[in-house]
């Protein structure tokens, strides 16, 4: 689907069964001039987010490249897919994210496992 | 800029005297039937970029949302932005990111930095 400004597209749908650590991956578009705005309303979620039971960490990437399509990237890993569920469906989490201010913040939320992971010397 | 198949597009810029760690982040939109050979070819290109002065880490994700817009998102660790930009600068991977079969994959590569890196307990 294209990036998606709707509240009830703002997480990701979670698989049932699915074993083992998942990833939430959260690219979005904005203005330069919407990123102390942008940077608000993500750290009130985040903060629910690593309150929960199976949070396991949190990068948020800021592209350095003009060009990007993306200029934030979240990547939120879970110990699983039920973990990740579990949370985004506690009322408080759906509050926060279906605030209307994230509409300003096309994003394409989705969840992924990690297939290959190779760490350098 | 949108998802792009140009070969010229395929890697992203880099920011000149940017300091400290950095991550290429590139998802890849693909048609279910393609992933096999999308495997071979991504398998190809990062055995180059893992040989490379300055790879810190790799991790190639795969979407579990049906719905995922981006089949693949890669995040690949370097030292540094000059690291970075010194291994896209090879002929070997200039030949590998250029190629044809990558046209089947739009992308969407930008070099970011993590802002925010939290880890649970």
């Amino acid at each position: 689907m294209p990036d998606t400004t709707e509240p009830q597209e703002r997480t990701a749908s979670t698989p049932i069964g699915h074993r083992g650590p998942v990833a939430l991956i959260n690219s979005f578009v904005l203005a330069e001039e919407a990123e102390a705005r942008f940077r608000a309303l993500w750290e009130a979620t985040s903060a629910f987010s690593r309150s929960q039971p199976g949070f396991r960490s949190l990068r948020l990437h800021r592209a350095l490249s003009p060009e990007a399509r993306y200029r934030y990237v979240n990547v939120v890993e879970w110990e699983s897919a039920d973990a990740y569920r579990a949370a985004h469906e506690q009322d408080e989490l759906l509050r926060l994210v279906t605030r209307r201010d994230w509409a300003e913040y096309p994003s394409t939320p989705a969840l992924d496992e990690v297939v290959e992971h190779l760490v350098g010397d």
